[in-house]
C-alpha cells in the first residue's frame, strides 16, 4: 500500500519517542529508507542522509513518511509547507497521525494538482465488528508493557525473527503506525471505534490450525490512564496463550505524565493475568523484555539478572541479547 | 439538537433489550413521545399508539427515532424503505446505530430532496483528546454494571432527580446513545477513537467547584469481553468519588455471549475498585442497584435484602423503592 523509498520526517522533534514511527522504519525497513528531513532545530537523527524533498526525489524517495508523534495526533501547522512541498515535488504523503491528511483542505487539493497520494494508517477497516470472547483455536503471544513506547513492537520483531530462525510458523500481527508501516498490513488498534477494540484483535488474528505462532504486538498499558482501555481491550480480544512483559527502566515517570509511577513489575503482571482471564484463563508470562539503550550495560545486566531471580522468568534485552531465553521458555511450555 | 415530537422506531424486534433507546425517551421524555413505528411481527410495544409516519406527522411528529440495537450497529435494509417513507413524510431521521445515516446514497439522496436533516447521536465531537488522569475538582458518581444494558442510565437518571428533589446540586453526564437523546448533550463514548475514551470522560465531566455532583452514566462492564476496554477508560476518566453497582439478577448470561458467565457482584466491585484506583485513589461503592423488572416483586425484595447483608450497601431498585438509601449513605460518607 506504501511505496518506498522512504524520506523519513523528523521535523522538530527532540524527544526520541515522538520519532518513534521513522525510526521504527529506519531499523526494520532499512533497505526502504533513503533520507530523512529534520528541521536545524531537530538534535535528532536516524543516521541517515539529511535531504530535503526535492535531494530525496533525486535519490529516489517515492514516499514521504510522517513517522512522527504530535499532541492528540495533529498535523501541526509547522509541517504543512514542507507536506505541500513533498507533494509539489512528486512524493506520496503517509501518515501515522490520527488527524487524517484528507482533513486539511490545502493538502487535497495540491495532492491532486500533482496526482499524488494521501496514505492514512490509522484508518481503521471498515467491516469491524465487537468482540466475542468466543475461543478460537491457534496459539498467540501478547506483548503487554508497563507504560506505552516501552519496546513493545521491537520486541515482537525481534521474537518473529528468532522464531523463524528456529524454523517455528510466526507471523507478526501490527496493532499501530509503525507496526502496520513495516508489515504493510494490520489494524492501528488505538484509531478504531471504542465499542471495537476487542473485536479488532479478533479479527487480526484469527483462527489458527498450522500450530505456528501469532505474535501480537501490544499498545499502552494497563497502568496508563490515558490508553488503558485500548490495552484492556487488545487482551481481551488477542486471547493470548504467552504474555511478554516489556519495561523501560530508564522511564521515571508514565510517559508525558509526571504525576503517574510506573508500576513495579510483578504488580503490573499480576495485573495483566487478572484481566487476560476472562477470555483465556490459561495464559502466562513466558518472559520480560527490557529496554536497556539508555542504560549502562554493566549496570542493565545486573538489573535483568535481578529481575530473572525475582520474578523467575527469563529476562532478555532484544537489542542486547537477544530473545533466546524467551523462546527456549516457549519451546518448553508449548512443545509443538 | 433533536426536534420532538417523536416517532419511536421498533421495527421488527422482539428482544426488549434491542429498543433500549426508544423506551428511554418514552420513559424519560414521554411529553416529547408521541408513537410507536413497528412491524406486524414485532411483539413489543412502549405503550404508545401504533401510527405509521404518515399518521406519526398529522399527529404532529417531528423526528423519526432509530431508537433499536441492532448486529454491529447497522442499519438494517429492512429499516432502509422506513427511513425513506420518513424523509418523504417529513421527519427528521435520529439515529443512534453506528453506522451513519449519510453512510447510505439512497438516504441522503432522500433527506436532500426532502429538505430533512439526517442526525447521528453516535458521531464524537471533533476535539478530544487524550486523558491525562490529572486529578480535577468535583464530585463525581458513576454507575458501572456487571453487564451492559442492565440499569446503569436509568439509575443515573434517577439518581439525579432524587438529589435534585433534595436540593442538591447535580447533572447526568450522558455517555450513550439515549442518555444523549435524553439530556440534549453528552458523549457517545463507545463511539469515540480507542485512544480518546479516558480523555472523552475528562472532557464530559469538567473541574466542578459548587459542590454539586456529577451523576456519569456508565457504559459496559470489566466483565464483558466486548467492551470492556470502554468501561475501563471510562472508569479511568470519570475519576469517580462514588460507585454504584448495576446488576440485572435475570440476566442469564453475558448478554448475546452465551459462554460467559455474569460475575458475581463482590467480584465485580473488587475489580472496579481495583482499576479505578489508578486515578482515584479514594473512590468507594456507596450502593447497588438492582433491576428487578423481571422478577416475582418478592423474590426481589429478598434478594436486595440478601445484598444489602453480604456487601454491607444500600441495595436499591430505582423503580420499584425509589433512590433513597443510596442517597442517604452519600449525604453521610459526602457532607456538603
Amino acid at each position: 500500500m506504501v511505496e518506498g523509498p522512504f524520506l523519513l520526517y523528523l521535523g522538530d522533534k527532540s524527544n526520541p519517542l515522538d520519532v518513534k514511527t521513522s525510526r521504527g522504519l529506519a531499523t526494520f525497513r532499512s533497505n526502504d529508507c533513503i533520507g530523512e528531513f529534520r528541521e536545524d532545530s531537530c538534535p535528532l537523527t536516524l543516521g541517515l542522509p539529511r535531504m530535503d524533498v526535492t535531494q530525496a526525489v533525486a535519490a529516489g524517495a517515492r514516499s514521504l513518511v510522517l513517522g512522527i508523534a504530535t499532541s492528540g495526533g495533529r498535523i501541526e501547522e509547522a509541517m504543512v509547507p514542507h507536506i505541500l512541498a513533498a507533494l509539489d515535488a512528486d512524493l506520496d504523503v503517509v501518515s501515522g497521525l490520527h488527524q487524517r491528511l484528507d482533513a486539511d483542505p490545502r493538502i487535497v487539493e495540491r495532492a491532486k494538482a500533482n496526482a499524488r497520494r494521501l496514505i492514512d494508517v490509522r484508518l481503521a477497516p471498515r467491516d469491524l465488528r465487537v468482540g466475542t470472547g468466543q475461543r478460537r483455536p491457534g496459539r498467540r503471544l501478547l506483548t503487554v508493557g508497563t507504560d506505552c513506547a516501552v519496546g513493545k513492537m521491537y520486541t515482537s520483531l525481534a521474537l518473529v525473527a528468532g522464531m523463524h530462525e528456529r524454523g517455528m510458523a510466526a507471523r507478526f500481527r501490527a496493532t499501530g503506525q509503525t507496526g502496520v508501516l513495516i508489515a504493510g498490513e494490520g489494524i492501528v488498534i488505538d484509531s478504531v471505534i471504542a465499542d471495537f477494540i476487542s473485536g479488532a484483535a479478533e479479527a487480526l488474528s484469527p483462527a489458527r490450525e498450522d500450530g505456528g505462532w501469532d505474535v501480537i504486538e501490544g499498545q499502552g498499558s494497563l497502568f496508563n490512564p490515558s490508553f488503558a482501555g485500548v490495552s484492556l481491550g487488545l487482551l481481551h480480544g488477542a486471547q493470548p496463550d504467552a504474555l511478554v512483559l516489556c519495561h523501560d527502566p530508564s522511564r521515571p515517570h508514565m510517559r508525558g505524565l509526571a504525576h503517574m509511577p510506573v508500576p513495579d513489575l510483578a504488580i503490573c503482571m499480576a495485573e495483566n493475568l487478572r484481566c487476560v482471564r476472562l477470555t483465556s484463563p490459561e495464559a502466562q508470562f513466558v518472559g520480560v523484555s527490557i529496554n536497556g539503550s539508555q542504560m549502562d550495560p554493566a549496570k542493565a545486566s545486573d538489573l535483568r539478572a535481578r529481575i530473572e531471580d525475582e520474578l523467575g522468568l527469563p529476562c532478555i534485552d532484544p537489542v542486547a541479547t537477544g530473545t533466546g531465553p524467551i523462546l527456549e521458555r516457549i519451546a518448553a511450555r508449548f512443545p509443538s
